[in-house]
């Protein structure tokens, strides 16, 4: 079975989508069982539950030296007790070595076709990696089904399609015939995309795939072998696309070390012996700005990260205060505050904000976001699912130490029930009013459902502000409100040249958070929250070499 | 007057000769009176000689600081006596950083017009630019005219087109309509390529607008202000083509500082305070490997460098020695071996080479070279048209180290005469047989008419050292010689391996040293000899930052 021809109208889609940036997904978001099957999502949460306290014994790489696991649950707060193969540091670079020299040969077509043929493997177990996610990263259970299945495979796609174009951007033959009067020169050329070698893409705790699979399936699509290193806190909905990934790989009778995973744990990471390993080429990371900016730093390497930043939201004027209250209570509360694009500074003038209704002063528009936060967290079929839990320890210190910061603390963070998990870690959102001149307060990343409603002068001094976090700390997305035609042009320019995105006036179920295959460049590469994006070109085309070779045509 | 209109075929006949990848040029390469008029030659020394012991006033930067300039020509060794304008780091930096803010407003097509717009005007200048090439760089007559000129403008309009396509890649504007079953949620979504910032360009002794241009125009195209360094032995022709550009902005109404000169000497550099300088966000630099690897060090700049490398020449089988033995003997002497694509290492295996009439030994083949080179260069129509001069006289002392190199002297340098300069620096190729066991002698880059015999166990043994002097010191050319499909194969794939480029079994008139815009990719970036590529997407993407902004449809 060829199967590239199996899925090329699928990739020729992706193609035409990646260049139209309307809406496209080639994986439906809902979990609606006609699509995925009546018994889909019982059969999932069954293989999720038959895999808790055993070893993964999926993968196909050989030989394992020990079996490890540290993950655990938000919502139980117990171990998975999980094991998974672990492996030297030696002996992953070695496959990987060895698996480049038949993964580079391999066509850019029949790759694609490998690697759509695996995103329709792991379609078939979106809801086993929908209960993996909410069990290692806390998520919600419609956020772990959309984040880390459908949109984490469209990701994917858009990765093999971008790839896939580059790689076909020019001939991979042609006769450059160049008239010199009397005579032609005439040369046979051919060109080569030389993959660059081994790709290490290193995972985190909170989008265990969505973040990793694009780093994966452009580094593949273009001929690298993968060492997949996740998060030690969140391996199982990874490993579970690696383990179909090694599936297709071995069908078609190529080394499943093409795509390996990495373990290790937290006593003993091997993140830097891989990044620092001479022979790895290639480093996708998800993760801190320090760890980040580390390997930005190393020789001989390309790399490409998404970092923290500080998502600033403009609050200048608005049609409706209570729908734009609703709206940013929600992409607040959304996953408590930890995806990379929630909002942490709301930048509200101290006169407050016209309304169609008049001025709203700032405190009047504060109280509208409390109350649409208690309202929501404290609705018992709203509350615990859009909230999810708290990944990860550090972040409940982190929410404690927020209500002590200087200014008025406008909303304590608190807990509330998850009828199914009365053990889930739960923190509710914390907001605090600090003054604009307080920048070493707001800037930078407070992870976690926290924000701060900072008073500014007038929306100018807001603009400033964000564009000078954003410049020089980060952020992934902004949030702003303005019915002045001229002062959106403003804030539009401003946050461009800080490389920053921004949603205006999002009211209804639409929210900043959110960054669409196809259509988004989600990171922009042009700003310190990260040097890369999903996926522009830049995130393929240095993925390899072109190199062309030629010859006279008279001397074949 | 639309400029993009004016040119727009030519623009568009340049995307599409980028994908093609078959002969183009836009600018001919052979200075005929029929193209470039008859007293075209004549006018151009004319104004080349009026330029001598005068200051360079044709720059529109206002207020200069001082009058400065150090170039003498290789020709006469005789000061040029020609003084540009200086001004501070800071003035340049502000100039540039308020020229940002005009250009990166001007539209795409618009850049595009205006910029190909001065390569028309740089085209009138041709001849010009050709003696003023010659008597900064050395070069010969003809190649200084086809370097300098044509071939530079067709680098420069490949740039363009590349750059153009890349910004029109995604669209300006669409509208995300994303069903949700009862309604669709849709939004009006906007790209926008936001410059990086201020653009600096640093040329080089031997090809100063060769290897300026690409990166210039690839600069100015994405919207970024660019300064150019030039070297401070090879100001004008470069001068020339900046206040060109800057002609065509004046003429539009743009500050002419969104193309600035600055030039420096010898014993004031400015080239590392501009660098270093924070606004400063992209750099090109072409020149030697130790500043290029600084550069590239340099936190927050995105850096394009062709640094130095070490050329292979692997020989293993011919069809006619002679022929081989000319091609080679010709590329060396070219330009005095001061190109970056010129061979230096010449592997051959201590059995010798196989040809059509049996067997060469290593000593006859290397006979044959020497033959070649004191053919061509004791030819009074060919040698010191060929030669040129030496640029540098720190090339002169390498020629004298050379001769001194353990093992046996093919071939000693010497001088000849060029009948129309009594004082032109001019050294002949040497050629010095070397164990291949003395990698210490020959893994280094020896610039200058410099070539190695080396004497290999096999081919393998050959290919194996081509590889790695490639990858470990770079390599921005190789050529190889084999009637042996299976070994041309190999070497194909290994020399891709290291990212370089083959010519294989050239013979006649064309040379492994030549490297055609919109075909052949110099420099792959894929090995230490540069981290660029003229002009691959990755050349111009890094240029910019892709930007989106969205808001609901009804929100307006």
């Amino acid at each position: 079975m060829n199967l590239y021809s199996k899925h090329e109208s699928t990739i020729t889609k992706a193609i035409e989508a990646l260049h139209q940036r309307t809406f496209f997904a080639a994986y439906p978001e809902h979990p609606a069982p006609a699509v995925y099957g009546e018994t889909s999502d019982a059969d999932g949460q069954a293989k999720f539950k038959a895999s808790l306290g055993n070893k993964f014994g999926e993968l196909k790489q050989e030989g394992p030296e020990g079996w490890i696991g540290v993950e655990e649950s938000p919502y139980t707060q117990e171990p998975l007790g999980i094991a998974y193969p672990s492996f030297s540091v030696d002996t992953i670079i070695n496959r990987a070595k060895s698996a480049y020299h038949v993964w580079r040969k391999v066509s850019a077509e029949n790759r694609a076709g490998i690697l759509v043929e695996s995103l329709e493997r792991v379609k078939a177990r979106f809801f086993e990696i929908a209960y993996a996610t909410m069990h290692t990263t806390g998520q919600g259970y419609m956020m772990a089904f959309q984040a880390s299945g459908p949109h984490a495979a469209d990701r994917a796609l858009e990765a093999v399609a971008s790839g896939y174009e580059e790689l076909k951007r020019f001939p991979s033959s042609t006769l450059w015939d160049k008239p010199m009067g009397k005579f032609n020169i005439q040369l046979n050329k051919e060109w080569r995309a030389v993959p660059k070698g081994i790709s290490l893409v290193i995972g985190c705790s909170t989008f265990p795939t969505w973040n990793t699979v694009p780093g994966v399936y452009a580094s593949l699509v273009t001929g690298n072998p993968v060492i997949v290193k996740p998060h030690p806190g969140a391996v199982l909905p990874i490993a579970i696309v690696v383990a179909e990934i090694q599936n297709v790989l071995t069908e078609n009778n190529l080394d499943p070390n093409i795509c390996q995973l990495a373990v290790d744990t937290f006593d003993k990471m091997i993140t830097k012996d891989l990044a620092e390993h001479p022979d790895v080429k290639l480093i996708d990371f998800t993760g801190n700005s320090v760890f980040g900016s580390y390997l930005e730093g190393l020789k001989g390497k390309t790399v490409f990260t998404e970092k923290t930043g500080v998502n600033s939201v403009i609050i200048d004027s608005v049609a409706d205060a209570d729908k734009v209250a609703a709206n940013l209570a929600f992409s607040l509360t959304l996953y408590s505050g930890q995806m990379c694009t929630a909002p942490q500074n709301f930048y509200i003038p101290a006169s407050g904000i016209k309304t169609l209704n008049g001025n709203l002063s700032f405190d009047e528009f504060a109280q509208k976001i409390v109350d649409n936060i208690n309202g929501l967290v404290d609705n018992p079929k709203a509350g615990p699912f859009v909230l999810g839990t708290i990944q990860n320890k550090n972040t409940c210190t982190r929410i404690a130490e927020a209500e002590k910061l200087p200014g008025k603390v406008w909303l304590k963070s608190r807990s509330i029930e998850n009828p199914m998990f009365k053990n889930a870690r739960i923190n509710t959102p914390v907001l605090v009013e600090v003054d604009a001149s307080s920048k070493e307060i707001f800037s930078k990343e407070l992870f976690g459902p926290i924000a701060l409603l900072i008073k500014t002068n007038d929306t100018n001094h807001s603009i400033a502000l964000a564009q000078e976090m954003a410049m020089h700390h980060g952020a992934i997305s902004c949030g702003a409100y303005t019915t002045d035609p001229s002062v959106r042009e403003r804030i539009a320019d401003e946050m461009a040249l800080a490389a920053t995105p921004v949603s205006f006036n999002l009211v209804g179920g639409i929210y900043m958070n959110q960054n669409a295959g196809f259509s988004d460049f989600h990171v922009t590469g042009g700003n310190p929250s990260g040097n890369a994006s999903f996926t522009n070109p830049e995130f393929v085309v240095k993925r390899f070499t072109w190199v062309g070779h030629r010859e006279p045509v008279a001397a074949g």
